[in-house]
């Protein structure tokens, strides 16, 4: 379940990168370029901190396929995703807790500490979309908008309090998933943001 | 002594990385992220190219605690550290050398040779300002500002200079930490830079 | 022979980069650190991503002279490197060449699947500069010019298509840096470009 989800939940996220980088112009190879990097960079990043190797997608090259082509197809289908703006807002809010979720697994796996495993799934849920900025040399968009990192950190809270009442992980996917999903999206829905600290230095 | 002193340093760079968050305007997210990353991230890249796992923080991440501590106590407290602000530069500066003498002193145990010895202690010492500024999407300070980079390296060459002399790492340390720190503050003082390259194409 | 290329294309690279540099008024150190930046950090992140420790410099130390030197000597010979630019440019297509097939050799032993064979070659040939405009705070160029991407690609698929005929790495490296070089000096010159994708968003 949680496996199908991910390769949806990339595919949305290649999709929806291959189109910051088509509003950049960037070439097909950028844009495909962007695309991987964001859909799978948080996972590789989580992995490069924790020393768990091998990469995701070098164990599975198969997901590059899959990122690669839903670039391509979201470049050429590019006037239609327009359209369907919403669905991939709802996908992108869904990958935030596919990854999440598969990030606090992952460190669980490896018996790391209640506070690692949770910045581990916030790594893997949010990482990708700060490479993706940097390259597209922007201000990470996480720092400034609507509760995103800590959509994932609720996430990652409701998912370890379930598995510590003793309730199994698979409860806990999906609870999880749920509660955090739906936070996010009435986030956007409401355009709930965390409170700005807004710090001027006259002196400078 | 020098875990004290790391500690203090790690709060301080929280601190006063805090602040830069607040310029941009970002979100209480982005503030502890960013005050994490600057603080933690020059070892974290450190142990990321040694291969040597796993990162501080990983093992500590109480560590993660102080920071995040550090950065919301700088957010509310701002306008007072505005008038701190000749201790945060002092603190600092502390904290370049600190993070270079250990930086230097973890590649040392893995017996590399002298040159890569001295790279650890600068990457350690600068590499958490330069993380930060790429996520704050500006050039690297490190790259035009007064001696810095130069005062870490100062400090490597002469920490290692005292340990061949046989004179031990605790006596290294000392007097590697006092000059590095009061060249460090001299050059803020007296603006002390580095001569620049400057070229100007003119057939682009 | 790859390897007397090796040092002639780091050593390029570090001497454009520092250009680069210049151009953005770096201090020295930002000149020295931006060079090697830009000569090592393809194979560095590669051996990041593949888990393959140590890194070529820690190894090599030597490698951070050359580069470094090369990086001082293009500065003091800044306006007679203006009159070899064309030089240059031949260099650097050397290098894009020369690092690809390296990073298809390196991934080969560690026998990994095709793909990430050709993803190991081009991330070695082109993650320096992506690092470079990242320190630079630009949008990496590999996303925006003349096929160059493509050229790494081209020429790891070369190199893989005659392995797999059984001509040898010998053979292989020879002729797929000829014609990769090659293409990657034509398309320099008739200014080839990949196809762009440019996406404008008329409701944000």
């Amino acid at each position: 379940m949680l496996h199908i989800l991910y390769i949806i939940a990339i595919t949305a996220e290649a999709m929806t990168a291959a189109l910051s980088a088509g509003r950049r112009n960037m070439d097909w190879v950028g844009v495909c370029i962007i695309a991987c990097v964001t859909a799978l960079g948080g996972g590789t990043l989580r992995n490069i901190i924790l020393g768990h190797y091998p990469m995701t997608w070098i164990a599975h090259p198969e997901y590059l396929l899959v990122t690669t082509g839903g670039a391509i197809a979201a470049a050429l289908l590019a006037s239609i995703m327009k359209k369907l703006r919403l669905i991939f807002l709802w996908l992108d809010a869904l990958g935030l807790v596919v990854f999440t979720i598969i990030g606090c697994q992952i460190a669980m796996d490896l018996h790391l500490p209640l506070l690692i495993v949770l910045l581990s799934g916030i790594i893997t849920g949010c990482g990708g979309g700060v490479l993706r900025d940097i390259l597209c040399n922007d201000i990470p968009l996480l720092f400034r908008k609507e509760i995103y990192a800590t959509a994932s950190l609720f996430t990652g809270l409701i998912y370890m309090g379930i598995i510590y009442l003793g309730y199994g992980m698979h409860a806990a996917s999906v609870i999880a998933a749920a509660i955090g999903f739906i936070l996010r999206l009435l986030a956007i829905k409401y355009n709930w943001q965390m409170p700005k600290f807004v710090y001027q230095e006259e002196l400078e």
